[in-house]
């Protein structure tokens, strides 16, 4: 039995892996890589990077991005295929696990094929179908191995429904849709597929979508998706779900029943640790069969929070939010701490936006308003919409915003913090960055009063709802 | 004679005067604005609007976006026709115009139509062909009359020959076109002709394009330009043109002699000030025409520099760089020192950005490599190219890329300063803001190591061209 030593081993090539790897071997350390499949990239390659892809597809497919600019109808709905979207699907899939590679062969970590699992604390033993054992003995090891679709107990397993994993692999468009679970996943699939033209019914068992949003943006998605004829049925449980020969019905808990020619669960997802053998090196699971680990991404038992000495865990595998930015921030953190690298990196990033690539996106940063009002904080609203904004005309969204939030001062004069950034419309995944950037340095109102945006452009938004924001302090005061 | 009183009097209601009148309005202000048009918006709404409407029209007709997205081709570029885009600008046009008329209405400030001049230091004269004058007395005057395009004495008046104020007036789009002058305007129009099928000839006197952007920026512009079929001839100096019936023909001074259906000329810009009757209030000109300001914005001889009481300019009519977003700046930055309405406003913009919509857009704020050379920074780069940024595979956009100056640091643990940001590619004019943040709050590497950035977007890039410059900086100090 040979045993190939390393500084550190990754178990997992998505983005939490591959950074985490990267990061190791940028500063010199010798970095083995274990991966189950065989393509590199994970969730990132297989599903987060394709999902876009197919949405970018029905959003020029169906002309929504343009049908508002002109006269002319460039909507060429009836012509979309599933194959015109699959193609660009698996270009994307190739080239992103083709950069994964790169990036590895460049950084020099060797690759391992197979599963990986625990022999003990510093030994990971990878199985492959067709190869005897390898073992790799590592002073550090990064449990990066991500998660999978959730099947609740009442879906039978039919080629009618899908999951999130399974559903780009879909060979024909259907006619109409349920999609259960009003989460992320869920939400993103609901409009894509709306806009490629197919019947969706979205059920939610909360009373709103995305609940974690602020409230605002929240309902404004909830109005746009309503528009786009996408039937939300919320909140509601699914009480039984059969599979006929020619689709499936469902039954809900109303007693309504919904027949589809297609399912799809958006159900959540549960971390992938089964094949860990993580008794082997002493680890004990959280709850919900998360791994727990402590500020530094260390892995620690879940109730006496005792570090699991050189085992660190990043992205899904350790639960929410499981976004692949964070996720690859969580690693090259984890990295960091592990092999002491400070002052590089001196903590994890303090905010983490999120970006949802629904129709339209929505993005927000720091505070929401519900978290002020429960906070007790004392706050303003300044909002600006895309319809008064030279940039939003041009585009023709008349529906976008965005919504800042400051700490209430009393002194009219002075600027005012900034604790929360909120955008939903076209391209808000990316707008959020330049008031997260604020949010990262501290700044306040006087920073976006002060600053010089192009023009026409989006980002001068910020401008204005800093002066809305400013006129209801003034009129507060005025008012008091 | 009748004579009304104000404590601000604008002239002109663009970009500069419809936010000068807003902030002194805001500020509890009387204020009066002359507009000798019959519509409000001034050069925003009739041609800076309208022209990137033009463009969304022609991204869309083209199919440029979506070109490299999947299988199909979505070009639709033989069915382009004039009205196509000529029905979009109109609506662009009247939403522009009546969003400022509803500004204006909403600050209180009184519109007065015709030609304002001035009788005296303190008094406007305004003057329409259907009425008789009136008389404007106020304590502040600013002047916003803005700019009118410059039409060389070697190029006739004809019909086939138009300005850049006169283009979007075009009825039917020609087969070929020359255009004259390789700033800002020209390199706009000559991608919005071409991507609508034009052969377009592109002539400048320079021997580069858009000779204050970054180099990099510039020479990467021009390659994507020539690959879009636009025909690029520099340096060159037109020595004769002559129309005719049927089209233009143009002589080189290199002999070359190009014929073409139609010219646009985008030779500059002339500040308008004919009519103000500037001698009436002790104003004399500066070179080239332009109005001179110091640094609040406020009128001085060019010579003496001694101020003219009362009396502020913003905007194109003080010369460079007459873009909508400084102008609006300039104008806001007038009115709080002529009112003294501090600390509401410290400083104008230190750092101004310039967005230019080619296609693919340019953007840049801070010194370009070349300011850093010729002021002897030592200084570091970093790049990011869209090509290997998630996002920008998924938009298909493989030429873009984000480019950083540092200023060097020889302790490879601490954070570099940012110098530039220069950006060409899709949505660069927003991208850019994240930047200009940073750049506003003096931010240093450490600020994009540490930030999360959404997955899959643009603004990542920022993270990437940080490390790629950190990976420099420490083979530069491995070389030393």
């Amino acid at each position: 039995m040979s045993t190939h030593r390393y500084d550190l081993i990754v178990i997992g090539s998505g983005p939490a892996g591959e950074k985490g790897a990267a990061q190791a071997a940028y500063f010199g350390k010798k970095v083995a890589m274990v991966e189950r499949d065989y393509y590199l990239g994970g969730a990132a390659a297989s599903t987060t990077i394709p999902s876009k892809a197919l949405r970018e597809t029905a959003l020029a497919l169906s002309g929504i991005r343009s049908r508002r600019l002109y006269g002319v109808d460039l909507s060429l709905r009836r012509q979309a295929t599933i194959q015109d979207f699959l193609h660009h699907e698996e270009v994307m899939k190739d080239t992103e696990r083709r950069r994964v590679a790169d990036n590895m062969l460049r950084h020099n970590v060797d690759i391992f094929r197979g599963i990986g699992s625990f022999k003990d604390q510093h030994t990971v033993k990878v199985t492959s179908r067709d190869r005897k054992p390898k073992f790799l003995e590592g002073d550090v090891i990064l449990i990066a191995t991500g998660s999978s679709p959730r099947w609740p107990d009442n879906f039978p397993r039919d080629h009618h429904i899908y999951d999130s994993d399974t559903i780009l692999r879909i060979k024909d468009l259907p006619t109409n849709m349920i999609i259960v679970g009003g989460g992320v996943v869920g939400c993103e699939y609901s409009c894509v597929f709306a806009a490629l033209g197919i019947e969706v019914f979205l059920l939610q068992s909360q009373d709103i979508l995305l609940p974690f949003l602020d409230r605002d943006i929240s309902l404004t998605l909830q109005k746009s998706m309503s528009r786009m004829g996408i039937a939300l049925k919320m909140p509601v449980t699914v009480r039984r779900c059969t599979a006929r020969t020619k689709g499936v019905i469902i039954e809900l808990d109303s007693d309504e029943v919904i027949k589809a020619d297609t399912v799809m669960l958006a159900t959540g997802r549960t971390s992938n640790t089964t094949e860990l053998n993580l008794e082997h090196a002493g680890i004990t699971l959280g709850r919900h069969g998360f791994l727990v680990v402590n500020v530094n991404y260390q892995v620690v038992h879940p109730e006496t929070h005792e570090p699991v000495l050189g085992i660190y865990a990043a992205g899904d595998v350790i639960g929410p939010p499981a976004l692949a930015s964070t996720s690859m921030e969580q690693a090259r953190f984890a990295i960091i701490k592990a092999f002491d690298l400070e002052p590089y990196k001196k903590h994890v990033a303090p905010v983490l936006p999120y970006g949802i690539y629904t129709i339209p996106e929505c993005s927000g940063v720091g505070k929401t308003e519900e978290q002020c009002v429960s906070k007790g904080i004392d706050y303003v609203v300044g909002k600006a919409s895309y319809n008064q904004n030279a940039r939003g005309m041009i585009t023709g969204d008349h529906d976008g915003f965005l919504k800042l939030l400051f700490k209430f001062n009393e002194d009219p004069r002075s600027p005012m913090k900034l604790l929360g950034v909120h955008v939903i419309g076209e391209t808000a995944t990316e707008l959020i960055h330049t008031g997260l950037s604020a949010l990262m340095m501290g700044a306040s109102s006087d920073l976006f009063i002060n600053t010089c945006f192009n023009y026409p452009t989006l980002t001068e938004l910020y401008k204005y709802a800093t002066y809305d924001a400013m006129g209801r302090r003034a009129k507060r005061l005025n008012s008091d």
